[in-house]
């Protein structure tokens, strides 16, 4: 497998869409953080389908140029990462200005760049880009995990062990929310997770990301699937795929 | 009423903890770029109750110390902020860097320090750090408007026209988070939102913040929340309050 890393979400995202790679991994959801929602918004707008996952325990380091502190001015990372960090950094390096930029491979090219710049980064990057680790495991929780989808333009098939990510809003009228999960819960199909995102058409109007156990293929999952839409505006299935394993 | 504007959204809370303050004015969502989740996640550790809520149209200016905008160099503002002028930014100043603040008062008041950098925030911070707008309105969706949540150490009084926030989690076994929901939907309860936050206690755990319509005072409201009580791991009411007016 060739690998290439990209810039930001957007841009993995699109070389996928483009035919330019097959597959792309974005992060999804932090441990400490909670969900990316860039990457969730994304999906409003792509035709991707959602082929894997994988969790990944997420180390952070402090990296520069050199190995010296003392002329450091700011650190960079994606937003996600300072704020995994901000207890360390509020003890240790609290004078320093924080910036927020587009991901934590750019914010090592950034550093490799100029001696005055620290990034937050992984193991890897400081590699790609001959940086010197200042600290290590700086993360504030010692359990920080970050759950990454595989993106793609196929289906894959049921592994026996699946999970399914639905797109779904509701009718504008109360008790919307509860109509629209009922379906789910009456066919026995369990609802593991439920994010709402704005879904940019009117104010205070949202769209949700449900994940439920089980292949699209199943049949009890199908016939929940089939009621669910007639309860909804809109459903849109982002893909069947195999649980990561942990 | 006197009024003070603080830095960051802890410090609002701290101040008001501490009864220097008797109320809080906090931002809890966006209907552009969703819930502010340093706010959700303040309410996991914070004993204070929410006690009103306010909604308004925000617009974005860019401002400067003065009305020069080929000296600048960076933008700052709160990474929200930011978010919601993201296409204004990217076809008008790709070129600059962006720095998120801990609020747009502080990028107001940096940007008072230093003509090399801009801040996007609200006209009354241009007034009140005499900065001139290089740029009004910025904001992407012209309908951008931030929700704010009044919090303080007392409970709000049925007006008639109430809701009520729960920060609910669930037990950890299949089909939880229905049956956390079911006794709201049994007995009637309108409930208008739901959003997930980590539990910061154990991976992929998660708190849940739902609004629902009434006060809990309602006789129907106060039988639902009895039942939701028993089915649920933990519950804390975070105040009924009177809806914001539109």
């Amino acid at each position: 497998v060739h690998t290439r890393p990209l810039a930001a979400i957007d841009e993995v995202f699109r070389e996928v869409e483009s035919g330019a790679a097959d597959f792309g991994v974005v992060p999804v959801e932090n441990s400490t953080e909670g969900v990316i929602n860039h990457t969730l918004d994304m999906f409003l707008l792509s035709p991707l389908k959602i082929c894997g996952e994988v969790e990944l325990r997420i180390h952070h380091h402090l990296l520069a140029k050199d190995g010296d502190r003392r002329q450091l001015r700011r650190i960079v990372s994606h937003q996600q990462s300072l704020a995994q960090c901000r207890e360390w950094l509020d003890s240790n390096l609290p004078a320093l200005e924080r910036v927020a930029v587009s991901s934590n491979a750019e914010a090592a090219r950034l550093a490799a760049g100029d001696a005055q710049t620290a990034a937050i980064a992984g193991e890897s990057a400081a590699r790609i880009y001959g940086l010197q680790p200042l600290a290590s495991n700086i993360e504030d929780n010692p359990d920080n995990t970050t759950r990454f989808l595989v993106i793609g333009r196929m289906e894959a098939k049921p592994s026996g062990r699946d999970k399914t990510t639905l797109l779904v809003s509701g009718k504008n009228r109360p008790g919307a929310l509860h109509r629209l999960l009922a379906p789910l819960a009456r066919h026995g199909i369990n609802m593991t997770r439920i994010e709402s995102r704005p879904s940019r058409r009117s104010r205070w109007e949202y769209v949700f990301f449900v994940d439920i156990d089980g292949h699209a293929k199943d049949r009890k999952l199908a016939k929940a699937l089939a009621r669910l839409e007639r309860e909804a505006a809109f459903v849109r299935m982002l893909g069947s795929y195999p649980k990561a394993v942990v």
